[in-house]
């Protein structure tokens, strides 16, 4: 155990995976690791790339990776979705190809799972990040799927988060008024090179108009990723956008909100977990199988197992 | 109380309302509600109509709702999504209005926010839908957005799941492979007037052909919602659905898997309460604060935050 440690602060990238699959798996030298790596980790800074299926993220994490490179960063990638093109080691576009990065020793690329049992973001995406973090990446770049729930969930894990939109799905304009629009750090209209890319960057700046005042306005860029084009002014936005975040004091706010969060989100699954191993199976059947009879409500059969657990 | 539960019962909508209203405040009074109509609740066949922004999701369930009340049944409506046109009463499309559908008292509507404090879908949307079915409507729609996790919580409030896909966006075929397919039990071709809709159409049933053998493959039908076209087909695919659920025992296997989901659910809920209750404010921050200054790891934290409650 420690020895693995110390492999892993020489920057054995086996050691790495070996450490990753630990915290994944939720085991107790998986909680031990972090016990031990966690005050290493704070130093990254971590990019939520989200957007739609089809709308080029995985090709855009790869081509944003690739930037941060010839600027001398390393990176680590978690891609959290079982389709990404990073899971399968597939092409990810005409200029940058899987095989480029993983070659690349500045760069890791670790894909998981996105869903712990009870449904959620696995809680252990944030304890990938901040493995990745203590081994030292300068980004950890979280790439995820979702037009909904999952990109709220990325934001908060986090400190930048990039929504990738593209042309060609002009009404989405509406559904994104809701909310998603209020996490997103910076905007791209990636696939810039397909008709009708303008006219989405001019409408997505009219809805920031309708921001509160005083509050910040993310950038909308404009990138193809596939021939590598919009990722230097991408990396400076994210930079930028870092910046804003140390002098205005979000920084700090935010992750004591992240903190916050996470602490109580383990937490429940801790006592979920406490409340099966007090419970014979039998009996949650036996009350399971009242609620799908409809002879007992679901709130009471979940009041009579919390009650096992007394303050 | 028992006056609003008599009012209920007698078909009254405004009661119908308040005890919505209560439920989803998750009041005293609300879970007083739920044990008194869950046991009337179990009848009522439900739908999850799910698919991406600018997919014409919220359309196509106001035209398949008006298509089930063509038959003579009554419809209840709960739009899991801030943006939905539902939600501010706006026009759905050429045929179908908003307006139409209020006004029939053989219809209601209700929309809710989409997630609960700590993130996942709001546990009171399958309480709102049990207490729309104890009122007596004969289907609850239940429409969400999402590309992603969502589509998997809804799969599991409601009993038939549609997916909504429309032409135009030919990359998303690779993205959906992944699972959300597997969660899909009948698949819509919406816009069905697009170009492209045949060969959307054509992907997806070459998709399905690789389901497992002996498993149920999803019918895939195309509609366009605006003009009111295929919404009779899609109806009859639902019953279908509902017919093959209760023929093969699957409606009683899948009644106790979201049960038990359910319970546990609402349980860990309970249990966050319980110990948010029994720590002090001061100590709950002076935890998240050593964990966001990486002086301590979150799973210790949360563990010295579990420790409180004990079976």
């Amino acid at each position: 155990m420690d020895s693995l440690i110390e492999r892993f602060l020489e920057g054995d990238r086996r050691a790495l995976a070996r450490v990753i699959s630990r915290v994944e798996n939720e085991t107790a030298e998986g909680r031990e690791c972090l016990r031990a790596l966690y005050p290493r980790s704070g130093r990254a800074h971590s990019i939520g790339v989200t957007g739609g299926a089809g709308s080029g993220k995985s090709t855009l994490t790869g081509a944003l990776a690739a930037a941060f490179r010839r600027r001398g960063h390393t990176v680590g990638i978690v891609a959290v979705d079982p389709s990404s093109p990073f899971t399968h080691g597939a092409i990810l576009g005409d200029r940058i190809r899987m095989q480029d990065l993983t070659l690349d020793p500045g760069v890791y690329v670790r894909s998981m799972a996105s869903r712990g049992a009870l449904g959620g973001l696995a809680p252990t995406i944030d304890d990938v990040v901040a493995v990745m973090d203590a081994f030292g990446f300068d980004y950890v770049i979280i790439e995820t799927v979702g037009a909904g729930q999952d990109e709220v969930e990325i934001a908060g894990t986090a400190l930048t988060t990039v929504l990738v939109n593209n042309p060609g799905t002009g009404d989405d304009i509406q559904a994104m008024k809701a909310g998603i629009l209020e996490i997103a750090d910076v905007l791209v209209v990636n696939k810039a090179d397909h008709p009708g890319a303008d006219v989405l960057v001019s409408q997505l700046q009219a809805l920031l108009t309708l921001s509160p005042a005083g509050s910040r306005r993310p950038p909308v860029l404009k990138t193809t990723a596939t021939r590598g084009e919009g990722l230097d002014a991408l990396a400076d936005a994210i930079d930028e956008h870092r910046a804003y975040l140390e002098s205005s004091g979000e920084l700090e706010r935010q992750r004591a909100i992240d903190s916050r969060h996470q602490v109580l989100s383990i937490a429940r699954a801790i006592l979920l977990e406490r409340i099966r191993q007090a419970t014979p199976e039998e009996e949650l059947e036996s009350l399971v199988q009242q609620v799908a009879a409809r002879r007992l409500d679901p709130h009471s059969a979940a009041e009579s197992l919390a009650a096992r657990l007394r303050a």
